[in-house]
């Protein structure tokens, strides 16, 4: 058992995905969210704020909450070094941090991994814990899509892009070529809610199912903040709504818990199915 | 008292709206829906299933309901004549409708005109009810829309025209310039009750009104049907979503019972306006 996870964290969702997928996958999570970029979200995990220059505070906590892998993820913006409260650890490594500062952020953060491993833990970048999270290419789990489906998913994929491109949101449900419903600020769980409410003249059944949801990422967003995010819930609520599957953008959007929700899309007899970013966007 | 509308329909959302219209506005209908076109959502109104060749039939019904105004409206594909099931005064009008028919559809038409107006009937054409229903220009109802209202309502006027041209749907709201809700199969009302339940942080509220609902046909749609209707219920649900307003494309959407519309616009406090139809289109 490697403990929870450490989560050093900044701003932003993929803190707050990340958070959700180790607690989702079981493993749980320990939060220390550095003072001055507290994300809300964030909040009700379990852990502490703690400030940037409090190193010998953040290993010890991490320490002590069992943890063995690390990952720093989120938004901070480079600190006035000045201005930093330090902790004896925070200070005896200031020299270093400043003069690595001045080759960059990347630099700057290798100080501290370096850090981190001396005292035994297991540092794993905020890009790899985002690319595990990513959603892979081709069919992730569930029946083949038969080829109404993948007209579905095609029709799917452009008007997402559109509304996308738009600035309208990051999905939508078509079936048989019908836009049923159209994510805007209320969110893909409320989207589906309503497309189980629709008639099921237009619409596919958990006995017959047809349609397909599609989430993709807007295409004029920043692509390492705000990525549009699936969980098993998605799968269980998209079921409901008896749709034959759900196409995510391969590279584009998370997955929570993929394994969870792979399982859950096998049992309901719904396909996950990774799309190219370049389907629907010619 | 002109009693109730008597109404002779075919298929389309247009005698629906008439019939709806003249409900709403206290007149009442009698509905004779057209053998071979009966529209399903006629069903439920006063009325009978006539044969297109039952002329007599149709004059005593509607004589007997009371009507003194009558309106044709509805898509009828022209019949083949000779198979016709004609009653007596039918059968007297059939040489002459024959002769006429060959003019064309206003000819045809306006033999049957000439008959119920032989009989006493109002005749109103579909196009007269047709353009009552419409939304006018301008300012229809309610406090003037405030400098942020028209900029809003150009940003959901161009985002309908968008969604509308990807053959989504015909409305959507948008609050501050953020696009809260998008209409596709769940229709207007849905929508709204939606945008009613997201954060009031970013929509309005009925003590501090902000946002538009804009609704305004597809460009891609025949205009002759499916046209984009609001109604008293699209007054109170804007109300309730804490919206300033609602934006009708001006002859692009109908109103049902204007009057009562406006009256209840200005009591919630809300603006109804009709937009020029190149708004958010060029």
């Amino acid at each position: 058992m490697p403990g929870p996870l450490g989560l050093i964290a900044g701003l932003g969702d993929l803190p707050v995905a990340i958070a959700e997928n180790a607690v989702a996958t079981g493993q749980g999570v320990h939060v220390l969210r550095l003072k001055g970029f507290e994300e809300p979200r964030l909040a009700a995990y379990p852990g502490a704020v703690v400030g940037l220059g409090e190193i010998g505070g953040v290993l010890s906590r991490l320490k002590e909450a069992g943890c063995r892998d690390v990952v720093f993820a989120g938004i901070v913006n480079r600190p006035n070094f000045s201005d930093l409260k330090l902790d004896l650890k925070g200070a005896a490594l200031l020299p270093k941090v400043i003069s690595e500062a001045r080759k960059g952020d990347d630099a700057l953060l290798r100080v501290l991994v370096q850090e981190f491993e001396k005292h035994g833990f297991n540092v794993i970048g905020s890009e790899v814990a985002h690319a595990a999270l990513l959603a892979p290419a081709g069919l992730i789990a569930g029946p083949p899509p038969s080829d109404l489906s993948m007209i579905d998913l095609e029709v799917a994929a452009r008007t997402a892009a559109a509304t996308g491109a738009l600035d309208i949101g990051q999905g939508c449900v078509v079936c048989d070529g019908l836009v049923l419903a159209v994510e805007a600020q209320e969110g893909t769980d409320e989207m589906l809610r309503r497309c189980a409410g629709l008639p099921d003249t237009i619409r596919g059944t958990p006995a017959a199912r047809r349609g397909v949801l599609v989430k993709r990422p807007k295409p004029v967003q920043d692509r390492r903040i705000d990525l549009p995010t699936t969980g098993v819930s998605t799968v269980e609520l998209a079921a409901a709504a008896g749709l034959a599957g759900i196409g995510i953008e391969a590279g584009g959007a998370l997955m929570l818990n993929r394994p969870a929700m792979a399982k859950r899309a096998e049992e309901l007899g719904l396909f996950l199915y990774g799309f190219p970013a370049s389907l629907g966007t010619g």
